[in-house]
């Protein structure tokens, strides 16, 4: 591995910022009580816990008892879907969701599918967008609950989530409505709470919070079904003894983040036209993400060359992107698969993503790289 | 507070080794690659995941490979209740379990129950201990899993897990076997390998690794049926960003008691006996805890005080203890009530829990501070 690294896979995970690291640090140190527990030490964990519950709250725009906090951004999707589904059943058990989902979210479609659910899979097109009346018209009667992601995370495109739930909202009132927000969550301006939507899951670990912190927004007065039963931790949705250290990084994340969310986007914005200008100008390159996608995700191809053999390459010269998300271990991405793209395309599809502090050097180091890998890997 | 304290609770939790957080805090700040990305960044944290898993399997014993991590104690006996006796429905829809157990097997088994499952509930004795015989009476050719916890986390009454296994290997060897191993991994010498189970629950926090850490052994060959659903970790069973720093703690922790655990044992037991001596001759006092259970745990009641108006003042001395389990938030234990004990005794009871570095002094400040309390706390 060089020297000077580029590390451009912040879709799959970040670094942690030394206000989180400091955060969980001094929770597993000094205020390592039980929250639950009925002591002074006990009391002080639970206001830590208060306090990043807020810091999250602000940073999604909702009151702090609409967040509940879980294990990750996966463990709230599924809390969203079978929890969400499972109490609202008696309705009528049909499931509307998107072509594109997180294996989080449409891996628990299919296991509900097999359960007897009926699931209907909306596609984006070719250019990865989602058309929200397309997706509205899947919602009768009979539908429990729909899933939509906000920004997708191989490809950054922006699900018309507001839009599609207005619309979802007259024709069914009862349909609950999840949004995967993980890759939209402290990078798109937001507010849930003025979005006509119930769920909205997010995730610590890729906003520079610890892994395995998470958390889904629950609108008031709306019910799902804990998944994990137990001791009623998070007002009985969420059993387990709380993980105060990966909760109270993911709240000092989140606090660092409160109010700069706009600037961070415009200057993503600026790295991202760059990058896909470079990237549009140079020969057998191929952008695949949609141009005002999220500007946090750049995905391309390089049709003739398969994408593994490329990013070990690009890795050579200490550039590190991705190769569909890294949940799907490098198998075929059926996102991209999707939207209709032809096989060369998809087989040579790689995903740049950023953050916070990502650079423009780090991005003439990506197109450096790729120019010279175009060069020298072998073509398929 | 007082200056010196005497942290006392640490069955509810533990604070984190110098190791763990110093693992945790590295795995956060340099290790941080998704370990499920396929570049150098990737593969550093899949082998970090790797010796973290054979050292949370040495002190296990048994083969790294049987090793599932989870957030925790609790969504590891959920994913051994819920999803074992999803995998065994076919069998027959009967549980067996004891009315001693953690929430979160036994909100688990309600759940279960409500959704048309039998369930069969043996009952300790006065003293806290289970019958093995009696245990295994209950199984039947219809009973897909049991459940019986090796410590029980208020009491410390260590239960018949091995001779109760025999027994119902013998009656349905189609029977799957769980057991609840979170307050004894680290504390009583252990081979799961060598114990005729088939799956055994471990939570990091309790053995001074981080919170959000856990673990499910599954017997090579068992099949469970996974509870969170989406990008494959874990080999299937378990989706989600693995919790690395977790994790990488974890094993930091498990490390730390490899080769130490009959070491510890004996000087907490010399501590037990020493605190149940003291405790035996003050008036008004009735020890709970069974005198061979864990040396970990001193139960004990002081009939007549509400055991949460003691629990206040033993905090005003700097003593820490607990009413209960922590995960129950002060109700009254259904534990204590399942052993038939008075209703003053079971009100005025109170938990002391050790770990490796606790001292003679801090169950010194223990003693004294409770016979302040008796002579000035107003009698209920």
């Amino acid at each position: 591995m060089e020297e000077k690294t580029a590390y451009l896979d912040n879709a799959a995970t970040t670094r942690a910022c030394p206000a989180a690291v400091e955060a969980a640090a001094r929770m597993m140190r000094d205020c390592f009580g039980n929250p639950s527990s009925l002591h002074a030490m006990g009391a002080a964990s639970a206001r830590e816990m208060a306090a990043a519950r807020e810091a999250v709250a602000a940073l999604l725009g909702c009151q702090a008892e609409c967040v509940t906090f879980t294990s990750g951004g996966s463990e709230a999707n599924n809390l969203a879907v079978f929890g969400g589904a499972a109490a609202r059943a008696r309705r009528g058990k049909k499931l509307v969701t998107t072509a594109a989902e997180h294996s989080s979210v449409s891996e628990a479609m299919r296991r509900l599918e097999s359960e007897g659910w009926e699931v209907a899979c909306v596609k984006p097109g070719p250019d990865g967008k989602l058309d929200a009346e397309a997706f509205a018209d899947a919602v009768d009667e009979r539908t429990a609950l729909v899933s939509m992601m906000l920004v997708n995370n191989e490809t950054g495109a922006v699900f018309p989530v507001a839009e599609a739930a207005k619309l979802i909202r007259r024709k069914n009132p009862e349909t609950l409505i999840h949004c995967d927000g993980v890759q939209a969550f402290g990078k798109l301006p937001l507010r849930v709470s003025r979005m006509e939507i119930d769920l909205m899951s997010v995730s610590g670990h890729k906003i520079c919070g610890p892994k395995g912190s998470g958390a889904l927004y629950i609108r008031r007065g709306v019910r799902v079904l804990p998944q994990i039963c137990g001791g009623g931790q998070e007002r009985g949705l969420r059993s387990g003894t709380e993980n105060l250290p990966a909760i109270a990084g993911f709240g000092a994340a989140c606090d660092a983040l409160n109010g700069k969310v706009q600037q961070n986007f415009a200057r993503a914005e600026a790295l991202r036209d760059r990058l896909r200008e470079q990237l549009s100008e140079m020969s057998g390159v191929r952008l695949i993400s949609p141009a005002d996608g999220s500007p946090y995700i750049v995905n391309f191809s390089v049709p003739g060359y398969r994408s593994e053999t490329m990013l070990h390459f690009l890795e050579s010269r200490g550039v590190f992107v991705s190769s569909g998300s890294a949940c799907s271990k490098g198998a075929t991405s059926p996102v991209l698969l999707s939207m209709g793209l032809p096989a060369p395309v998809v087989d040579g599809a790689l995903r740049a993503s950023f953050i916070y502090g990502t650079s423009e050097e780090e991005l003439d180091m990506l197109v450096s790289a790729l120019r010279e890998g175009i060069a020298k890997v072998a073509h398929k």
